[in-house]
């Protein structure tokens, strides 16, 4: 029997299960158990070690074959110390040793990972970014998360604080950010800010718009509805569309000027839009980045889906318990 | 007697040479040579040899004592093929195999470096940067340099480009700079570009400033001057100074952000203010930074001066070339 490793995605409606071998190759389909939010903290660790031993069970591995388990959570958490910090939208979840609490009751190794980070080692080991040494995710979606991987691995920071490219001040003195900061990245280029920011200004001008139309129908924009009045010719979309691609562009710059990865790849809800984003970005990274050299730019879609947060624990697991 | 390696300082006025043990201590002070700027390139190269060999016969080290040669020189260069690319204030140095030559003329195992990132080694191995494990350096003289420092190795980039935090934009739109961007950090936050913002003003506004003077009497400026202004109660000074201490808070940010390292070591003339530059960006990166988290800022003063370069490319040397 080929040797596994268990992929933990724990997050906010679901709790998702692979099994990854050590190719990184998955053993069947991700499973998936809902997030017992309502009945507390013993409940869900409860439910996140059952639907493990569940899927153990189904793929029919014995204790031997498997190497060990990777969690991915959302943070803030401590990789190094195994422990859930705080979960925003989890209540009761405060200072959890997830890690040791999991790895004990299925007589594992295990390790603990921050989703981002976890998602982002994913498209590293198996998809946009496979191949490559160094490569950093953006995740545009309700925020931008980030993860950082440098000669193979995930950079965290030296007190676990790093790799928060949402937070990256690129407009000083910009919008207001709810982390305290004004003009973070997150601010212009998560889906969600994107959608908000073009509904202020429905609300608080009288641009003309055919996004009027669909706020007044839905009572809601999202990213989507921008990129389809855009691209039938609607300004305001255009111009809103622009802009996140300008300051996006502006923190491929930035990512370059740090570190020069081999890669910049994009996830979350805003990168469905696949060219008719990364072109506008091209364009604007092209037109802010230096002459004084050629930067070898390298932009990707990335290709996971919804799988890279269990398929990344996964490879964070093989990373950290790999026999020598 | 002690093994040691050897490193060598290459710089456009003098190269500069030191010894170092095993503990990083230096055997004696550092040699200088003057560089034969106007006597082309092999003569050059025949000075740093001549120089390293007299460092070496001056020492009394016999060939078993030393481990390795590090070379520190202006980029652009590729470290991992040892040579300089081309030197924009040395002509005739263009694709230049300097680690070999030297190497070779020297009987020993070679290792060349970027002078800004020897430089922050240096600190990182014996200065202000000593017991972390992750640093940054920012070198603000005529330009911005720096250094990262990443689990004990320095950050080169996959294409051998990263680590240019001078060139990382922090105001969109904003001042251009000679890389071709508009906003680098270097353009707010380098002594010289602190001395000539301020002159501009000067010169195209009526603002009073007891600047006027000092330009008059000199002709120029330095970012000394505009210190002392600011200290005597001049306000365009202090503006111009504060304008500076922003930027580089916003630099602190973005750094956390991005790697989360122990500590920002400042390097460079304009460093030489001491408390009277870290402050104000302390100050400064407090208003700016999240509140979501408690960074854990830290800034401190570079300690090794004129003599960084030599001592980390020595150090550079040791990383390389350090029997298992």
């Amino acid at each position: 029997m080929a040797k596994v490793c268990i992929g933990i995605d724990f997050g906010g409606t679901f709790i998702k299960y692979t099994a990854l071998d050590e190719n990184y190759q998955p053993l069947g389909k991700t499973h998936q158990v809902p997030t017992p939010l309502a009945e507390g903290r013993d409940a869900i660790l409860q439910q996140i070690i059952a639907g493990a031993k569940q899927l153990i069970e189904s793929l029919g591995l014995a204790r031997e074959d498997i190497v060990g388990v990777g969690i991915g959570s959302p943070g803030p958490l401590s990789v190094s110390r195994g422990i859930l910090l705080a979960l925003p939208n989890i209540p009761g979840m405060e200072n959890v040793p997830i890690r040791d609490i999991v790895g004990k009751a299925l007589g594992l190794p295990a390790t603990l990972e921050n989703d981002a980070n976890a998602a982002a080692y994913a498209e590293f080991l198996c998809g946009a970014g496979k191949g490559t040494d160094d490569m950093v995710m953006l995740t545009l979606g309700t925020g931008v998360g980030s993860g950082i991987i440098h000669k193979g691995e995930i950079i965290h920071g030296v007190h676990e604080m790093g790799a928060e490219l949402g937070h990256v001040i690129v407009q000083p003195g910009g919008r207001a950010c709810s982390c305290g900061q004004h003009g973070c990245l997150e601010e212009y280029c998560s889906a969600t800010s994107l959608a908000r920011n073009t509904t202020e200004i429905l609300q608080e001008t009288d641009r003309q718009s055919s996004l009027r139309e669909v706020l007044a129908e839905k009572d809601q924009i999202d990213a989507r509805d921008i990129n389809e009045a855009r691209r039938a010719g609607d300004e305001l979309a255009a111009e809103m569309w622009e802009q996140c691609a300008y300051y996006l562009a502006l923190g491929c710059v930035n990512i370059y000027r740090f570190l020069d990865p081999d890669r910049i790849v994009l996830a979350g809800g805003l990168s469905n839009a696949g060219d008719d984003l990364t072109e506008p970005i091209m364009r604007h990274w092209k037109e802010l980045d230096w002459t004084l050299l050629q930067t070898q730019k390298s932009l990707a879609i990335a290709t996971m889906g919804a799988d890279a947060g269990a398929i990344g624990a996964a490879g964070v697991a093989w990373q950290t318990h790999r026999p020598a």
